[in-house]
């Protein structure tokens, strides 16, 4: 028991990252049935689809589970109704101001975990009233901060910062990065890139299989003029890159991606001309495994390094 | 004594990084003086200048100590011709293919440790016969590697790759972030920011008290249509950033580079025009301290986040 697991009523200190086109209700229940936190992704669901998925949540798993919500999307309002409607006990909230929502949510007596990439932005979370924090470093697959600190930078910056419980993020995958971002000052970590892999995650096959190829390397942080997005290399990214590296505008780069790119690369499988996101993690794994296989391997790799340590 | 202190017959397993216009003789020799090992850095030092620093090193201490040497630089003949001549018996290589010097030094009894940023490049030191590998992520200052694998990430791929002794660097400063490189696979840590702002680093102090009021997200990689680097936000840098939003090419990077840009901002102090290298992890750190406090604080807080984590 330690505050992570306290605080959500979960056996490990273990989150799975809401991820869009990922973390629907099969992922989120089978890791909270796991013993971890499974989240829904409201990121790439609408309202509607985000009932669905909470109400399907429920019927798969007793266990809690929650729902991670990226303040800026334009339908937050009904996004967060359904959120309110349907009983959920636990947001996590990511892009955007901590302040906005969270004392609306923590009156309804739920449970608040802010993603942040700096410690300015933790201390925003205290005030706020957050319960926990993700301290979520460059490494990590997709949005990203602007100020690309590294999770082995970012996590002791945050412990400084506050005292609030601190959910580690970006570039773990092993029991490994467990305990070295314990030993930073976290208390739990947040796992996305190999939950996104996982046989119960609702990514299409063929971008799972191109993910479990990848080596370090291979992804690489662009869109810095719209909203950093670290992206697997190749296709869709090789424009973005020859589109930046001649100084390509806003505009431009808007007008190139479009509309449904993400969808079609990581729901569709259309791994040229889609947008795939990606954690760097991604290289040390490579096969798909069901999230259950992948909470008992953090938990046992986690105990053997604790041990290795030790000794 | 591990595998690193064994290697190079040094008490810690902590070495100093081999920083241009920061390890001089009075760093090198304080960091070997307590416990460590402490490089010089030729990578800002002519072939005279470098022997200069090789005798009053060796007058300054009797413990271990060695030179890193950047493999592109142009006078790299004269520069080897030096170590040889002066009986250096540690070489960190960095910046180049380690196949082409290493046979050489290894044939005059050198032990030699060459600097990778992935472990494609790791797999080719162990090739090369190097006696152990620096694995440095994008989150270190100064020059770093083009896929920006931070250490996190970088640690436990090169430890895959190889069974080398490994030093982990880049966003090392503290006991605890030892403590997670350890966990990560790392016998040993190379330490440069923390050193650089060290009372015996030959730093100007302009630069080292700009360094010290630095929060996270105060540095940034730029240069990566030259040889990517990590450098102080403002001043040089943002002319830089400036220059690249808007897709400046390599020769217009040069050009406006000029000569002497790196001198002028870390050993001059010029820090509104000069080239001033940092790593993120400088963040964590508000005042200048001895060499000697540096080591201590490391093997201290390293001992009580050992502690913290197996209670």
């Amino acid at each position: 028991m330690n505050k992570i697991t306290k605080l959500f009523g979960i056996q490990y200190p273990i989150v799975q990252g809401g991820m869009a086109w990922c973390s629907g209700w099969k992922l989120a229940a089978a890791v909270s049935n796991a013993g971890g936190l499974g989240l829904l992704s409201a990121g790439s669901m609408t309202p509607e689809l985000l009932r669905e998925h909470i109400r399907k949540c429920r019927a798969a798993t007793t266990k809690p589970f929650g729902v991670n919500v990226p303040l800026m999307k334009p339908d937050i309002e009904s996004l967060m109704q359904v959120i309110v409607d349907e009983e959920i006990k636990i947001v996590f909230t990511s892009a955007g101001n901590p302040k906005t929502w969270t004392p609306r949510l923590k009156a309804l007596g739920m449970t608040v975990a802010h993603v942040v990439s700096s410690s300015k932005f933790a201390r925003k979370c205290e005030e706020a009233g957050v319960d926990a924090i993700v301290a979520e470093g460059f490494e990590a697959g997709g949005h990203n901060g602007r100020e690309e600190t590294t999770t082995l930078c970012l996590v002791p910056a945050v412990r400084r910062a506050t005292s609030l419980p601190l959910i580690a993020a970006g570039g773990i995958g092993t029991g490994e990065a467990w305990v070295a971002v314990q030993a930073l000052g976290a208390e739990g970590i947040q796992v996305g890139t190999r939950f996104a892999l996982a046989t119960e995650s609702s990514a299409h096959p063929d971008f799972k299989q191109l993910c479990l190829s990848l080596n370090e390397g291979d992804t690489k942080l662009l869109l810095k003029k719209l909203s950093p997005t670290r992206l697997v290399k190749g296709g869709f990214c090789t424009s973005i890159e020859d589109m930046e590296a001649r100084g390509a505008s806003k505009e431009e780069l808007l007008e190139f991606i479009g509309v449904g790119r993400a969808r079609r690369g990581m729901l569709e499988g259309d791994v040229e001309t889609g947008e795939l996101e990606m954690g760097q993690v991604a290289a040390l794994f490579r096969e798909e495994q069901t999230a259950a296989t992948i909470v008992q391997d953090l938990v046992e790799s986690y105990a053997a390094a604790l041990r290795r340590l030790s000794s």
